[in-house]
């Protein structure tokens, strides 16, 4: 899917290289080196895990996040391998004439920048990080569409959408169906539900993910994020996006039809496969297991209680007001999240600072720009901060 | 999906008008009077309501089996509507230069000559009939690809293969799993099944349909057939074609990813959905009910038990053989589940005397035409009757 010469291997761009997204990227790349190739990695973290990504796979570039990581990294890497750093080096392996495409696994809002530097670049951008199409989504969709480059989305729901989608009109789409597992508290009585502490909510039962998505999937503000995602995504309205609760994490999406149909994508919680479905020109096999349909138990549904998930409405509320709001809800829920898991707020808290985030938001400009957006970010963290203490 | 005009109604011969999918055809008609048009109806029973159907659509051509039901229907008929019967009824229902699309819902072999008919004429079709490509898969595919014809499967598994393999290309493709509900004898203790009585096999759990079929759904010789079936719509290998348990029959079909992941077709048991689809140019709001996901209880699969369910495996032995050997297992399940409706014969003995047809088969050659496999067809049928007399 990216635009490399038939028969070259397409030159990747991997934008945090060291995270969970980046290291499993790496694999399907290990797993297909006639195909694709490591032009440039990224990272912020992991400066050691860096340098062997770097040794095993000689990128022509490199980005790091500051001067300091720089210069702790060159004299450890191949010398064909550039290290640059900070804003320039994101700016350079993002746009970079040779790379076909840019895999964007980068967490939090400093997702937003590359991603606006490969769309204006007219890049193939393989996208995992959620988070620049949400705060930034009215943007990144403009540089797109100016600059003919192209979206893939790599996490498993909007995989399956985007697949599901294929090939399909508008016209015969009346819904979009995200499924969520429910998360670790899923089954925790409610009145237990404020209090729960970050264990509790860290158990997540069917993927291992960071703790910050984690604890999403545990207030089911990853969906409230993902419908938003997904309307900047595929072009759907708001109201014909909507979540399902489906603890087995089976069926990773759904597209109700007009006839009243439904077709759902099914898999492994394995991230290897939309990674890969993102990456190669056509899908081939992967290192992940097959289903086994009738080995993997009862598929089962349920619509997601309002009282148990307050943080779903707020994303179709932010996605409705649009602006800065989904900026300032995805900036809000990272300082809360990041304060619940340092046990510094109550898990029911977080709806709450969020909510009120929202309803304090002074930026309200419909069109905002990056700087806009940066700075309603900051501010919405520094709110969180401040309501805490 | 059919040939007319943009814009312009399409015309339809719908033959089997009078059986539960020609029936339901009429419905989506009803449903779409700007979009569909009854050119001609075809039946071999209920000529009162053949007669209704008439009033109502006024074809310009019906088609009856016999000259004295001819003789009868046509001064009940408007005096538009030109009468027909026979063989001759039936070529000028599927050919006619102004028919677009021909709706096959004739049950048995009788399905094969009209289908042929209808693809030697360059037809758009729309097949309800499994036997016709079962019995003589390899004639009509031949016809069709000499005559330009194309044939969109009506039946809910099929059309929902063929939906989710739409815009894919084969390289992506590993597998082709049908569902099957197992039927109304699906939890009876094995030791019981052999006699298990017409009354038991006949309560099904899902899906409302005719008495033949309800039985092949309880021997799973229903998917012995689409097995077959499948294979000549879709191309794929026999051993690429799977079948899974699946009692809440919510999953229509779902095909297998060289990748892991799986695509599933969902919804209502109701076959207007298909037929549907089938028939109009685009998908179309339906008369169905949206599936209600969290309403539908829990989805459950598990491997067919070769030992509940023999007949499955007849399916692939036929299929493997090819020749006039799925014109004879599809015969001869017919006549031994007449008797088996009739009392006249054992549960358990279906598969035996099927098999034993099988085994017994005289028309051994490889590529044989209509008047073979009529001959096989009678041969199987004879042979039923005696080994059970």
């Amino acid at each position: 899917m990216a635009t490399s010469a038939p028969g070259q291997p397409r030159n990747l761009a991997i934008l945090g290289s060291t995270g969970s997204i980046g290291q499993q990227a790496l694999e399907v790349v290990r797993l297909h080196p006639q195909q694709l190739r490591v032009y440039a990695l990224g990272a912020s973290r992991s400066l050691r895990l860096l340098t062997e990504q770097c040794r095993e796979f000689s990128p022509a570039l490199v980005a790091v996040s500051s001067e300091e990581s720089a210069r702790e990294l060159q004299p450890l890497v191949p010398p064909c391998t550039r290290v640059m750093w900070g804003e320039e080096g994101l700016r350079a392996a993002a746009s970079a004439p040779e790379v076909d495409a840019v895999l964007l696994a980068i967490t939090g809002f400093a997702a937003v920048a590359p991603a606006l530097y490969a769309a204006q670049a007219g890049k193939y951008l393989a996208l995992a990080s959620k988070e620049a199409l949400v705060a930034a989504g009215h943007l990144l969709r403009r540089a797109l569409a100016e600059c003919g480059g192209r979206i893939v989305p790599v996490d498993s729901e909007h995989s399956a959408l985007y697949q599901l989608l294929q090939g399909r009109s508008r016209s015969e789409v009346r819904a979009l169906v995200l499924t969520a597992s429910g998360g670790a508290l899923r089954d925790l009585p409610l009145p237990q539900l404020h209090q729960a502490t970050p264990e509790q909510a860290l158990c997540h039962p069917t993927w291992h993910m960071g703790p910050k998505i984690t604890i999403d999937s545990a207030t089911l503000m990853n969906k409230a994020l993902e419908v938003i995602e997904a309307r900047w995504l595929f072009g759907f309205d708001l109201s014909q996006i909507r979540v399902v609760i489906h603890p087995q994490s089976i069926i990773h999406s759904l597209v109700e039809l007009v006839d009243g149909s439904c077709l759902a994508h099914l898999g492994a919680p394995d991230m290897r496969i939309p990674i890969q479905y993102a990456l190669l020109p056509e899908r081939a096999p992967s290192a992940a297991a097959a289903l086994d349909l009738s080995q993997m138990g009862a598929l089962t549904f349920q619509e997601p209680d309002p009282e148990r998930y307050p943080c779903l409405q707020l994303g179709y509320r932010a996605g409705q007001v649009g602006g800065s709001a989904p900026a300032v809800l995805n900036a809000a829920n990272e300082q809360a999240v990041s304060l619940f898991l340092d046990h510094g707020l109550s898990f029911g808290r977080i709806y709450e600072l969020v909510a009120g985030a929202l309803d304090a938001n002074p930026y309200s400009e419909s069109d905002p720009d990056l700087e806009t957006l940066t700075r309603a970010d900051a501010w919405a963290r520094q709110f969180i901060r401040e309501a805490v203490h």
